[in-house]
């Protein structure tokens, strides 16, 4: 990873009532703010991701290009750059991490954007996954800075299919008495990898498996892939990390706040900038039903389903050429609306 | 459970090269043969399943009705009943127990049907899950045998995706320290539960999940469901047991025997019985599709996806009643055939 910046947070008051004190964000910019101030893309992280794992969508030949926007990726809580169970001193720290919550996250973020950068409208948020239900709370909580929001493979509130598919994550990786209930002191890597095979099954989809594309990715075998993606993308993460951002996404709701006090309908009808929103066809736990049903609640959105077999992975950054085409096709022409 | 019976299968030849000495087939039959012979019904178990569990469909009020069939279901092995690593002595118990294959099973089940009650024509092989995978082989290897097959929720072999999804099974259950390679003297509870947990999200579909529909079930909320139901579904069950299904599972291919030398479309094009494949419409470990496929290479057989958001359970004996009709009827129709 490349370098990034910090933005302090202070003391940092959490919906669920913990004060983290000392509160980090991790940012990292691409481009330059124009004179106007009206050319900024916020594109928080996904789940497991920093902001580095963005780039590969931030490009001259990518919608998100740093010749004409001020590109900001914020970290996502609990990623291990910003606030973290495995940065952040005691006594708040490993186990005994504070609850964040999506809106925790998102309003930090807007603090950043505000403070730091003193940026009054936001051209975009885009993100995938958790990066899109950060999308969402963005329209939803400030509807009069956003222009315009693209969700992809998230939604606006975390399904209870959704919240069953990161039980079984969960229990996964603390069924390894490594993990010791978060005071290990060594990684629970029996835990991390069982975690990852879990996961394997889940973020792409039966077609993907049906045509062996892994074969075509540079791993050698099934197993190959299982191995070294599917663990490896887990044995370098924290596990008390890991689990802080699965708390989040399992909470994950954006009228869970003052503003729309837990009527979903309102705080999707408060997001009344443009929308285009991207689900994956075969994603398994972000379906296009569930943006379908949030699409209708909103003033002025769009469903744009990603045909592709490629599952909830259809909408990672750079993952499949065809599938990251197709995202910036329709980012071009939101941010050119 | 009931009483059942034991058949005595003596020194059983295992497809991988194993020999299983004093090998049992447990079974229990329903109704009587009647003096044609022809009136037999054969109803294998599904995985982690038992002969008592087929029952909730078998009755006057059902198409397999004693009254007018002879239905035979035999257990599957490693399920505890019939040869298991947990019942099976020395020096082949436990973690030592061998792979014994999908043909091994249907095979020894051929055994029981001919030498034990004298059957040389079965009207009907019908069975949900690895019991659809047990119709198929029953079909693909005893054409002139078997009349009619009814595969519920199964496939004639385990696609790669179904395989994945076991995989995160295993890791779930083996991350367990207690585990122990299989020599454990105390059940490795904590994986078994997170075994159950990781199930959950597959086993049922995502709407199922969005109209909560365990409330209706006798569960008092998502979390009731998920311990009562998914924890406590695998907490009997010996790990060893499991695992030893789950191989079967993996390995399932009606065409890995010496009769279709690992030719699906030959094994397949074999099965000129009448069927009736049903997988559950929402199903996410067999979907439709692989059905799809399957019937395309049958030549007397129907596609017939159950319309339900039970996912892979909408199949399962009884569990929900308007699919459990659905079945029934064409069972019935199938039977008059």
């Amino acid at each position: 990873m490349t370098g990034y910046e910090i933005f302090d947070l202070g003391n940092l008051w959490l919906q669920s009532g913990a004060t983290l004190r000392g509160a980090k964000l991790a940012y990292k910019t691409y481009g330059s703010l124009n004179r106007a101030g009206n050319n900024a893309i916020v594109f928080p992280t996904f789940f497991g991701g920093q902001h580095y794992q963005n780039e590969a969508v931030i490009g001259p030949d990518h919608a998100l290009d740093p010749g004409r926007y001020f590109i900001i990726v914020p970290n996502m809580m609990g990623n291990g750059l910003s606030s973290s169970p495995s940065n952040t001193p005691m006594p708040y720290d490993r186990a005994r991490f504070p609850h964040v919550s999506l809106y925790d996250n998102v309003a930090s973020q807007r603090r950043l954007v505000t403070e730091m950068f003193g940026i009054e409208r936001i051209a975009l948020v885009v993100g995938w996954s958790m990066g899109a239900q950060q999308a969402f709370q963005w329209g939803s909580l400030y509807p009069g800075m956003v222009e315009r929001i693209a969700p992809i493979c998230g939604s606006a509130r975390t399904s209870r299919h959704n919240f069953v598919f990161l039980e079984g994550v969960k229990a996964a990786l603390t069924a390894d008495d490594a993990w010791d209930n978060g005071w290990y002191e060594k990684p629970p890597y029996k835990g991390l990898r069982a975690m990852g095979r879990v996961y394997a099954g889940w973020a792409v989809s039966q077609a993907f498996y049906r045509g062996e594309v892994y074969l075509g990715l540079g791993y050698s075998s099934l197993e190959d892939y299982l191995v070294a993606f599917w663990e490896g993308r887990r044995l370098g993460a924290d596990a008390n990390d890991l689990l802080a951002m699965i708390w989040t996404w399992q909470h994950a709701d954006i009228s869970a706040n003052e503003e729309s006090n837990g009527d979903l309908p309102r705080a999707l009808g408060a997001i009344t900038s443009r929308a285009i929103v991207m689900p994956g066809r075969t994603d398994l736990y972000f379906p296009p039903e569930d943006n379908e049903a949030e699409v209708g609640m909103m003033p002025n959105a769009e469903l744009r389903p990603i045909e592709s077999i490629w599952g909830h992975l259809a909408g990672g950054p750079g993952y499949n050429p065809a599938d990251t085409a197709f995202v910036d096709a329709a980012l071009r022409e939101l941010l050119e609306s």
